[in-house]
């Protein structure tokens, strides 16, 4: 008991009492740092192998020895091997029965098997009582330490015992064991590792596709027309004031979007007389990424801020305001101030800085950890009153701004440059 | 088993061995769609109904019986009846006994009944194990997926075992339990839904009541007043102008009142030497609202900032700049730049971005899952040591801003007007 | 059963059925504030003490008694001594055998016993069943009501039904019981408290060593040099000029820190052939501290873009645009627009801008909470892929901005006046 452990990192490791005997079946990349952390931790670990003989890469501390023979060593097996090899496990049956086999597989597809791995794997040995666990752990993240997103472990099995055991294991390695009930479960955190942002991928298409859009019209609006029918190279227009323009379309748009599928649920429901039939299926995935599609929207709302506050920095625009200046002064002329004008300018700005305010404010309010501690009267409160709110701030700043531009026949130049266009490539 | 779930989200319902029957009283909107939702998750439901019989609305796969055949078939029974009719169990208590009841009631009000409805079930069957659960659930939120706000299932009772048993059946259903102990947690599990932001209710109105306050002392000192006696229409300010003058001192009068709770607590503990006595009661409801008062105040000065950074882009102080130029190059001068103004402006710009840099790190450590993260001490350490730096940072800003405004007499105006208003009143 | 609470965040005191005895050996602070909190929770206090004599400190619904009488009335005892009065348990072992024996210490430095203080609680009573928890919690917050920090209880004891007793006591106290498994963990919790951000010392240090470099030289060169070759007062530079020249130096630096590291681990990794060895002390360290080196390079990037979006209100600029546009008039010449300038400067800030805002994305991802909700392939991608896109998009910001004065020489004066005033104290 004369530990003096300089890390403070190393939770468990400055324990001087042994624990039990873990096996670990395979010695392959996950099995082998599995092993290594558990030695660590102040495990013994046996390693069952094909070939019974300590190479260089298992850890210095850990026996190596046939299955069988490991097997009979510990109440514990972890099965480091790929799904197709759990046939070999067969033959062991008896050895193993009764064993805690702790299932660590993951798949490459989703949904690869129609029976998860951990199910197969009980059904292979009924008389062990198999724990899913570690699927969610990387060999990398077990190597390195700790990582934020690595350190918590899905545990479940039908066995309360079982589960409890691997959970403790799971806690003594400095992870963060989450019981997710019986082996039903395990199809789905067999799914988890594989997901990339599921969620996020139709509304992050749709904004990209939008911005290539409104890209495409603003490019030929305003540098390629200027540029053919005046000689004007306003190509740097490509930086900042042709992304200013999408921005704030693409999020109003999308804002628009999160708001609109509750508008029409409510419309399928009153014209169905029922709140318990199916909606349609696009529907239905619409409505459960329209948290994502609000923070993509807010996304391009935050760029265009950042694009807007930055235009008094622009050279283009000092250059521009200058030149009015210089001309005024040459001409000898002062223009006169027009309330109109102050008054819709700055009547956008505020109703653009009350929308993104409120906005910022329903991002806030989305974060995973704000949302659960308010109660759902609350985050109604928040998401639809504040929220349809927000939109009505955002689409008042858009008008208020563009509503003159939409009855100006030159801001519809874009058609007859298009036209122009394919003229020519007859 | 060759099912081949096509959707992630169907967490449990792609399961092909049947689950235990759950019987359902009552079958409003409630009953339904927890009926509907678990008959997804693989279990067997059966209603229990005045009226025997299938109703249109009635998940069809689900039987409806009397109250008492429902019951006798099933362990676990969901009491999704108002607490007014609980009387009608009390016939049934010999079927009931030893049954597994599910309490899912809310009230209308807070604390409506001096005993909580799961308590009062417990109490009117004796026999029977009540656990409190679903009530923080919405019917809205079963039928369309899990909303964030209403994944937490808050689970209490005093019967281990049947605790256990509800956890489980909540987990299958998606959702997340949270063991909240003994039956003695019901009132406030039953409260929990009711409450609309309670500790913002102060923070809000004091900020809106201050808000008011300035915002009519600024209308009447810089749109009034110029009106009346110069006939100038400075109505526009009402948008950006006198917002930005509000925000700044909204902001710093709450940040003050954050701090000065603490300083008025000590202070009495040190006179009435002892911390171990109750402090006034007004005080101590301060306290507890000192975070909300502070994110309102970060609020104010977040949009100060927003109203300050896009100054440059109005109309009106564009113009106000042009003209300023315009009449030095009329008159052939050039204002020197005087190095103390320099200094000034510098400073005061200067102290308002750190004071809001330091001011938006407060508000990111009292994020619920970072302040988690943290200790005592080093929460501690951020909110007072760092909370006294933003807030003498900020009043720095102020003063070296507003330094010299206090001083001119002719920022005292506004009194002149309101006497003006008050005499013509007569 | 008619007792009308008034105040929702009284959580369990208003429960009319008193709850077991639990004793409490110490009549300190922190016992006496943990006495009144479970008074005010309705179980039932004794205290032992030395002087068995009630106090005017001392709640007064509470007794009073000898150790050893006090201990005989309750099932718990919590220990709220230092540990260096311990052994004068020992004689009280017998009648301490069975119960359960709450430990709460805290020592004043981390690992300031080899031996945790529960543990060694638990050698001095091997009959005792104890239980580590309460040392995270505050004598002040359990006092003035809940703080966000201090909720969290961790809890860890061998004994799994003294562990749940526990747990159901802290719950019942409105807090939230951790379990960390068994009485191994008790040296970790003991040293949570003591915690004053240990990762975050090194990247702190780091940024404001580099903050000082580059002010020095920015004062030498901007300032410094003006006065005593110029004779121009430039002194105001300190309060935005030099800080908007430090901060985003200072963050590309720490951000180019957050990915050198990876980069080394790798290249090491190659050179030895194997992932399983460990890597050099440093380098484990500086890979431990990456996110916390990410978040401070964020902090000044955040100043960096407060400080460039303040640029066009401040005084010293207006004046020097105003002078500029003057000297044109009055020179009767306009400067023509030049079509490369406006491509530079669009585009170094459009790239400040996109850099920033995937910074703040890595920001946001880095939260607790948002970590947590998303599984390891998705970390890696936004915390790899996203990451090297951000440091890809600030340098070339910072190389299209500062692509021409790296070349120039007169950006090299500094180095003059080094020499200058080392030739002078000679």
């Amino acid at each position: 008991m004369n530990t003096n452990p300089s890390n403070i990192m190393a939770l468990t490791s400055n324990t001087s009492n042994k624990k039990e005997t873990v096996c670990i079946f395979g010695t392959g990349d996950f099995g082998r740092a599995l092993g290594y952390r558990m030695i660590q931790s102040g495990y013994s670990v046996v390693f069952g192998s094909r070939q019974a003989q300590t190479s260089s890469l298992i850890p210095k501390d850990a026996e190596v020895l046939s299955h069988a023979e490991a097997a009979q060593k510990a109440a514990i097996i972890i099965i480091a091997i790929p799904r197709q090899h759990y046939n070999f496990l067969t033959p062991l049956a008896e050895i193993l029965h009764g064993k805690v086999l702790v299932d660590v597989s993951n798949n490459l597809k989703l949904n690869q098997y129609s029976q998860s791995n951990a199910e197969y794997l009980a059904q292979l040995i009924p008389g062990a009582k198999v724990v899913k666990a570690f699927n969610t752990v990387s060999a990398w993240a077990l190597q390195s330490g700790p990582l934020d997103a690595s350190r918590q472990v899905f545990v479940c099995g039908d066995d309360k015992k079982a589960k409890q055991i691997v959970m403790d294991i799971v806690r003594a390695l400095g992870l963060t064991p989450l019981d997710q009930g019986s082996l039903l479960a395990a199809q789905e955190i067999e799914n988890y590792p594989l997901q990339l942002f599921p969620m996020w991928k139709f509304p992050i298409f749709l904004s990209l596709g939008l911005t290539a859009f409104f890209f495409f019209y603003s490019l030929t609006r305003d540098v390629i027309y200027p540029y053919v029918y005046e000689n004007k190279d306003f190509s740097f227009f490509i930086a900042i004031s042709i992304p200013n323009r999408i921005c704030p379309i693409v999020a109003l748009i999308l804002l628009a979007l999160v708001y609109l599928p509750g508008v029409l649920a409510a419309i399928i429901q009153l014209y169905r007389g029922t709140k318990y039939s199916r909606f349609p299926d696009g529907l239905d995935k619409w409505m459960l990424c329209r948290k994502q599609l609000g923070l993509v929207a807010l996304a391009f709302a935050f760029l265009h801020v950042l694009y807007t506050l930055i235009i008094p920095i622009r050279y283009y625009v000092r250059w521009r305001m200058n030149s009015g200046v210089l001309s005024q002064a040459l001409n000898n002329r002062t223009d006169p101030f027009i309330n109109t004008y102050g008054w819709l300018n700055d009547s956008y700005l505020a109703l653009g800085i009350l929308g993104f305010f409120l906005f910022v404010l329903l991002g806030i309010t989305s974060l995973p950890s704000v949302s659960n501690s308010v109660n759902w009267r609350e985050f109604r409160f928040v998401q639809s009153k504040l929220g349809y709110l927000t939109l009505i701030l955002c689409t008042a700043h858009t008008l208020v701004y563009g509503g003159k531009q939409f009855l100006n026949v030159s801001s519809y130049r874009c058609l007859s440059v298009i036209l122009l266009l394919m003229a020519r490539e007859r």
